[in-house]
């Protein structure tokens, strides 16, 4: 444990310097929150986003009885290297910056495109993986609408981020919670994370349309992953829909489904309060 | 508050006394556990069971934070009056208790037959119910087996309970958890309820198969719920099968869900401690 692993018991997302560590010639950006002991909690984010892209109200809830782990994969943010098109790639990255941390074992929370990949360590590497939380993502061979979504979504030139259609139902309960969720991830201003364009959307939005488009009739991959499973969704999901969540469910051996009301792909930042408690819950058990 | 209110603060399932209220002319069975104050949370209980059916471990935790009734509807255990054959009349006569207590607003934690008899009671009945907990249940016309699933069970000669196969998977972690289940509804020897066997079972028998004859192709009854809602179903229900819960999700306006692995009708049972810490967070919210 270093001073710097002590100090950051008290930093949040927004506070915590971005530091950087090396694995398979990629120098990875990320931030450490919550406590030095206990399994880490380690992030993995949706297509397009970086680690400022994270719900404080989520991660810092998270960070106060564990420690958690926000991280650019190669290519994303500040971290060096390209951005794979695939997500067995990404999962094997992901995977060299979990050992460059030094951890043994982990939790995973994978939102989106993250969740492709916490499912594929997750059956690749039983023992790295303690238990995983898979968010509005999809199985291999799932369904997904993610260029129509995409396509109108960057469509409504009047939305001030592509976040409100794309992550919250049109009901306003859910716009307005979209719009705090926006606020929290604004509040950090100094040593934000860059947007790398379409190096990184390119790349990864292959990945995932590749993954959904790969037929996996037996679940291979769902029955390869043996760790405690949360799949989490929103009821509206419009790019990946909750029907992909009880798919999950239905094959994964140890699984337990929670689905929201009223909300779209960021239902784990719309309902924010309860996700927190649904993970903490799930990762005490 | 009568002192007999006060000194249930301390009282548990296994503990408190049985008391009696009349509404409708029917003498109803109850028991009430927790603090005076909160909005009470009244559980309505699964075909053939009463008060004592209900898990110890379950009611005692949620009576840790809130008022909690037990009772036994017309006709069940010591409660007078005859057992009706169809889910209206069950909802009238559980309403007819519910105002005998004089609560103007509660929470309704219903299972199986009883989560029928709770959506009954919320749909038509807006104001007097906060919030709604369904659990192993089906929405008007959902998909049953119970007569081949209870068949099966009660040919089990060599069960030391019918409950065992009927309420948990074939798994050893489900049938000990079983087995721990079944202990702790012993627990309490004396004033326990009665079982009044097919004066019962017959019409409450008939009063869930007509539910689920009763086709209700736009949805109506859950249309008319607008209360935020929990639905809660096991994996590997076998009577009334988690498809149940998931298109009751959907149709519901404000439905959050959660499903358990490895799990059949008496989910809520097996999983009680994460059960009830999901009950909490839902009706804390």
């Amino acid at each position: 444990m270093t001073a710097l692993d002590i100090t950051s018991e008290d930093a949040t997302l927004e506070t915590a310097p971005t530091r950087y560590i090396e694995g398979r010639g990629i120098r990875f950006a990320y931030r450490r929150l919550g406590p030095s002991t206990g399994t880490p909690l380690v992030l993995l984010q949706h297509f397009s986003g970086n680690i400022d892209a994270w719900d404080p109200a989520v991660v810092n809830a998270l960070a106060a009885d564990r420690p958690v782990i926000a991280f650019n994969n190669a290519g994303v943010g500040r971290s060096s290297g390209q951005t794979p098109d695939n997500v067995a790639a990404m999962a094997r990255d992901a995977v060299a910056f979990i050992n460059a941390l030094g951890f043994s074992e982990v939790d995973l929370l994978g939102f989106s495109l993250g969740g492709c990949i916490a499912q594929q360590i997750a059956a690749e590497h039983g023992r790295l993986v303690r238990k995983l939380i898979l968010v509005g993502t999809a199985p291999k061979g799932g369904e997904e609408h993610l260029l129509a979504v995409l396509q109108e979504a960057f469509s409504q030139t009047d939305a001030p981020d592509p976040r409100l259609p794309l992550f919250f139902t049109k009901s306003s309960a859910s716009q307005s919670s979209g719009l705090a969720f926006l606020k929290r991830t604004q509040v950090r201003k100094d040593d934000r994370d860059t947007d790398n364009g379409s190096a990184v959307t390119d790349p990864q939005a292959k990945a995932l349309l590749t993954w959904c488009a790969t037929p996996d009739p037996e679940h291979a991959m769902l029955r390869a992953i043996r760790q405690p499973t949360l799949v989490v969704s929103g009821s509206h999901d419009t790019m990946l829909p909750a029907n992909n969540a009880y798919a999950m469910f239905k094959e994964l051996s140890n699984a337990q489904l929670v689905l929201y009301p009223d909300s779209g792909h960021g239902a784990l930042f719309q309902h924010n309060e309860i996700f927190v408690s649904h993970v903490r819950t799930f990762l005490n058990a």
